[in-house]
């Protein structure tokens, strides 16, 4: 049996993150999520992915606010997307967003050899005016913090296209968290949610060769733009192997109903052979890093709420698989009873899985620019060998 | 120094096509592009890419009638086109123009494991009315003929968006070569010109793992659907190691500007360290095959409408660049002179090279989505080690 999927293939060399799937261990650029959850936030950690340092104040001040300026969908981009279908597919909703978002970018044209880019990858942490390098930054970096900016807005505008409702503009000087929950909602969200949702943004922000990452570093290493790579990204991302699992998750524990049934649920399903979404992960032989945050946000959040039983359905669910198959569950598992929790369609778990990983594929996208070579890999023939074209009437 | 961009590295078995580098042939299906070349038409050619055989006159005809019938852009989709802005980058244009037709996709909804897939895949053939599995075909495969119809009208509503024109209607019962030309000039081409852009289809249509086709594959390995797999070629196609390279070839044309010219010309931007676009292919050791008739059609084209001086001019950069760098040119260098004196604008080239190959790609997802597993290689780690976050005052 020939290796297939890439399983274990080494596809280029990273140094965004790393996971040691035997220990259960992600980092990003060398530091555990587990610290990161803990002490940092959002912005915070796509400065880190981005440019490879923790910043100091003044530093994470300057591109929170290079950030800010850039949240505002401008009116022509609002106007086409008013214009979509409410009724299409959130997904396919972001990726065309997205990809109207590169339309109207002032670095559209820009080629992505264009300037000096080792250079400029360097002074892309040089945000400081005066700073050395300042402004020598590249059209791909700029494209990022726009993209970021703009993302916060329109992931939930792509749910007020669906729900038909009027676009709410972002706050200045608040962060992604606040904003995206605000925009979505029409409301402020309390710093508890903000808090919550802002872990929830760290955890899923990178995951070193991941298959949308990995559609994004391929798309890239043609020389295509940074936001012909987002987009498909998040066409690989929709895929219910890949994000597209966390809202069928949701989906899962509304068909379940209530904790009494679970166990028998899961039972019946694996029965049946159903796919339960959720488990396992091709890189990690003990528990995902990411679920055991969540499960523990679940866990508090369900019962301040006053909705415990989506907790104890998804914990009774894992006892299950433990018990039966000895699979644990993976990132996707938990986020879907937290979000749920949090008042949040189940529709939109996979565009908000878009924002946070937005940061780590534009990331990528930047390294794989820094050091380029094209990523083509050959097929391994199983068709007719020495056939021939025939004449119609020979067939 | 370790293997990038996973040069020679298998990323999968393929029975769509194959490339034997060391002698220069590229077959579909295992039929020599020449042999395809001179003898089929794209129809047919996408016939054999998808459904694996050659058709009987009954099967081709009613594949033909399928996609003719899928040629018209609804007037929704013909509408937000036409809002797209007139000086955005074509394959930026395209991209977001595959992404709307996604979402008007009557099978948008549908998920690719909804239906019998094996058997799905094995009827695809089986177009003639009471044929056996007549019908029982697969949401891919009905998106598939759908879009390709569909691309035909596309690509040239492109060029019309960024030229203010209205869109041109397609003839009923025309090939694709002749549908594309009359919707891009507004006029029916003769049948030289119909037979020489359709060898162009063919010759473009499928090059197994190439960057856009393997982009395609990964995101359709996590079950994502086939819109969003196209959507994501066409961004990797857009890059200009890519698809984006025949546009660059002409743009080199037009500044090398006659014959005389050409040969300093190449001698100067050789010491200059410029990249001369068109020239060289990771996978063949000899001549791309493609290259062989493409050159002849230029010459003959070229002298034909009277402005041979662009096959003389590309004839004479190929010499230097033999004689200089020892490298020969690949499918992008003598179709930039073809399209050209076909009177097609350098800008829509690459977007050309997209509508055929998305019969590629289009193969490629089918082949991918009936034997699935998620393609997700892993990353070579240089990254710090053991680095801890740090509250801000001490960093």
């Amino acid at each position: 049996m020939a290796v297939t999927g890439l399983e274990d293939i080494v596809a280029g060399q990273t140094s965004v993150s790393t996971i040691d799937g035997k220990r259960g261990v992600l980092t990003y650029r060398g530091i555990s999520i587990h610290e990161m959850a803990d002490n940092s936030s959002f912005e915070e950690t796509v400065f880190l992915l981005w440019y490879g340092f923790l910043p100091h104040a003044k530093e994470l001040d300057t591109f929170k606010e290079a950030i800010g300026r850039e949240t505002l969908l401008d009116p022509k981009v609002a106007a086409w997307l008013k214009a979509l279908p409410a009724d299409a597919n959130p997904m396919s909703l972001l990726r065309t967003g997205v990809s109207l978002l590169g339309l109207a970018d002032p670095d559209e044209g820009c080629s992505v050899t264009a300037e000096p880019w080792k250079d400029g990858f360097r002074y892309m942490g040089q945000l400081t005016p005066g700073a050395p390098g300042y402004g020598r930054d590249h059209p791909s970096a700029r494209k990022a913090i726009r993209l970021l900016g703009r993302m916060t807005a329109l992931v939930p505008a792509i749910q007020r296209v669906m729900k038909g409702q009027a676009f709410v503009e972002p706050a200045r000087g608040k962060s992604i968290a606040f904003n995206f929950l605000r925009c979505l909602t029409g409301q402020d969200p309390d710093a508890a949610n903000e808090a919550i949702f802002d872990k929830c943004l760290i955890l899923h922000a990178d995951h070193e060769f991941n298959a949308s990452t990995f559609t994004a570093r391929v798309a890239a290493s043609t020389l295509s733009d940074l936001h012909s790579a987002v987009v498909s990204a998040i066409g690989a991302l929709k895929g219910p192997l890949h994000g597209g699992a966390n809202t069928e998750v949701m989906h899962m524990l509304l068909e379940v109903g209530s904790p009494d049934k679970a166990t028998a649920w899961v039972k019946d399903a694996l029965e049946k052979k159903k796919k339960i979404m959720g488990f396992g992960h091709r890189m990690y032989k003990t528990e995902d890093p990411r679920a055991t945050h969540l499960r523990r946000m679940s866990e508090s959040l369900c019962a301040k709420v006053g909705k415990p039983e989506w907790y104890e359905m998804s914990r009774l669910i894992e006892e299950a698989m433990w018990e039966l198959k000895a699979i644990k569950p993976n990132v996707d598992f938990y986020s879907a009873s937290t979000y749920y929790c949090m008042g949040i369609d189940p529709e939109m778990f996979t565009p908000i899985f878009a924002l946070s990983r937005l940061s780590g594929w534009t990331a990528h996208v930047l390294e794989q620019q820094a050091n380029n070579r094209l990523i083509r890999p050959v097929g391994d023939y199983v068709g007719p060998q020495e056939a021939h074209w025939t004449p119609m009437e020979s067939r």
